[in-house]
């Protein structure tokens, strides 16, 4: 055990010091303006490793969480949970990484490490599971995000980077590529599948890269043509515009779809379900605010298909995810602004302007 | 090939003769009325067999159809497709069916016999799937149902029946039985296993006999004390009354849930998903005629679970739920009328009268 540490990092707050306090879920006018502020760390244990962070994604988790959509929060509030950097500090106890190694932390930070979900490469199903930011130790230290200039993270959810893949290119992976890598193994993507990406912003645009570097053929499906040309680069083999009928010519056609659709409204469900060969799945990482449309039971009896979630992705899987953006050269579409832009990146995020994520560079001296 | 032969059975009708038209959706004052007509069969085939029906189990979709909530439909209609009775004449091309032996034919009648699905025993997810009643033959002989004297079937819808297991108890397994055994068997319920069911009525007693059966621990779901002791006659393990809170003491705790309910109001589907282990899986195969809410897809996230549906079951599953409900004593709580009487069992499934199941015996001279 070790005191705290103090890091410095661009945070949300409601005055003008960093007392915390509960932000006012109406006060949204103030949403994405960011104050560099010091705090105070978890205590540094010998399973622990302290990271100098070089780049933080900025993931629409950010942007839920400090408009306030996900509910109310305290502040000062540090988000960011796409981290990628150096190790400075590596406890007694921690194994397979060393002072200067490449190291990324995605959006879990903590589990109980002895339950059958740690046990079972499930550790993001812990019930006691910690989340990077905007979450609490069982000592009561909050736990703050990547826009900021280092952080302390217990092995478990401390990822090597492979050398093919660099700090900027892996940190965005480390949520938005695994909240996609994870449901599509887990739900078979691979040579032979059909996989169906809804949506191409920051999620899809990760599951059309992976389930094509998976080996599946990859249908895409997109509101307009006007990310088309960005499609076909990403590698999907079909691209489908959601027009009225879009479905029909593909009854039964896909194994599995993935829905990374960010608006509940006008969702199309049972025309996607219909394309679902017998007991396919549909699988939704997109979390709209409100219900998707009523669930109309008969659509899933033709082909005794299934709607499901998923959170996030395993240790195990990160790492998968990051032998296979190194083996077969996947990069992500990135943009990179100094961190101390990050109100321009969630106001980004925010307007769909990303293509496709957005990166932030270390900045803070 | 042969001639079509001419059987007898209670069909709802709009006119005092037996031709055929579309009867109205809004005239369902005369939904239970029942006519003796006489009607024409398939015409028989080297692949058939005939049969003398002795029993026909009375479906919840008999009612769904015949008064009009799954849409408009011809008359004169014949409906009932938990059919048992004695093979009479057998194709030349039929095996292991001999005349005098008893036989069944539940929901399914026809496929194309050759697609994928009815190459991997998933004959009733084949897109040429022929029902039992309410459908047309290629040729366009219409489908009729079990309240007749007779019908003619192809091999592959024809199920021999055990010796222990009688005809009347036997016929409503072929539809109510099966279309809870297929989900339970497709996902695991077994020893080790917890399985929640939904509802207790005529599907929901099958759920709740075969769950056990298959060495299951099962709880059951009921809203009210009312049947309580039939629950624990039935095997169940563990009965909950959902009341608000009920989900609580049970996350995490079951790894399947068949819900029969066939209400869609008020349905506390987020505190169903709740229960689920990770991965677990929420099938419902009882069909609202409206939609279930709206889909929270948060509720999906926490434990990755989903949402899915199921469509009767097939040949080889129902032959291995007949040598379940024979080797184990599996016996269907069931009550029987004459076939005559098959006003007064439709309207007693249309108002939750069943207890559990109504068996209509053969009265045709």
């Amino acid at each position: 055990m070790s005191a705290q540490k103090t890091f410095k990092g661009y945070a949300v707050t409601d005055s003008s010091d960093d007392s915390v306090w509960t932000r006012s879920l109406l006060d949204t006018n103030k949403w994405s303006d960011f104050s560099l502020v010091e705090y105070p760390s978890k205590k540094f244990e010998e399973t622990d490793v302290e990271i100098a962070i070089t780049h933080c994604g900025v993931c629409g988790s950010d942007v839920h969480t400090i408009t306030g959509g996900w509910g109310s929060f305290e502040t000062s509030m540090i988000v960011g949970h796409e981290i990628a950097g150096t190790a400075v500090r590596v406890g007694s106890k921690v194994q397979g990484i060393k002072v200067g190694d490449r190291v990324g932390v995605g959006a879990q930070i903590g589990s109980c490490y002895e339950c059958k979900y740690c046990k079972s490469d499930n550790e993001q199903y812990c019930p006691k599971m910690i989340d990077t930011y905007a979450s609490k130790y069982p000592d009561g230290v909050r736990t703050q995000g990547g826009y900021s200039n280092g952080i302390i993270a217990h092995e478990q959810f401390v990822f090597p980077l492979p050398a093919g893949v660099s700090n900027a290119e892996a940190c965005s992976m480390l949520c938005g590529g695994l909240t996609v890598f994870s449901p599509l193994v887990r739900n078979g993507a691979g040579p032979g599948k059909k996989v169906g990406v809804i949506g191409v912003g920051g999620l899809g645009h990760y599951a059309l890269l992976f389930a094509k570097g998976l080996g599946a053929e990859v249908y895409a499906f997109t509101h307009s043509h006007a990310k088309e040309a960005d499609i076909k680069k990403m590698g999907a083999d079909h691209i489908v515009i959601t027009e009225p009928g879009f479905q029909e010519q593909h009854a039964r056609g896909l194994d599995l779809i993935i829905s990374t659709r960010d608006a509940a409204s006008g969702f199309p469900l049972a025309e996607y379900l219909s394309m679902l060969d017998v007991h396919g799945k549909f699988i939704c990482v997109g979390l709209p605010d409100e219900p998707i449309a009523g669930i109309p039971a008969a659509a899933f009896v033709p082909n005794g298909c299934f709607f499901g979630g998923s959170h996030i992705g395993s240790k195990k899987e990160a790492l998968a995810m990051l032998a296979l953006a190194d083996e077969k050269g996947i990069k992500p579409w990135i943009e990179e602004l100094p961190m101390k832009e990050c109100k321009k990146a969630v106001e980004g995020v925010k307007n769909n302007k990303a293509r496709y994520r957005y990166v932030l560079k270390q900045d803070i001296a």
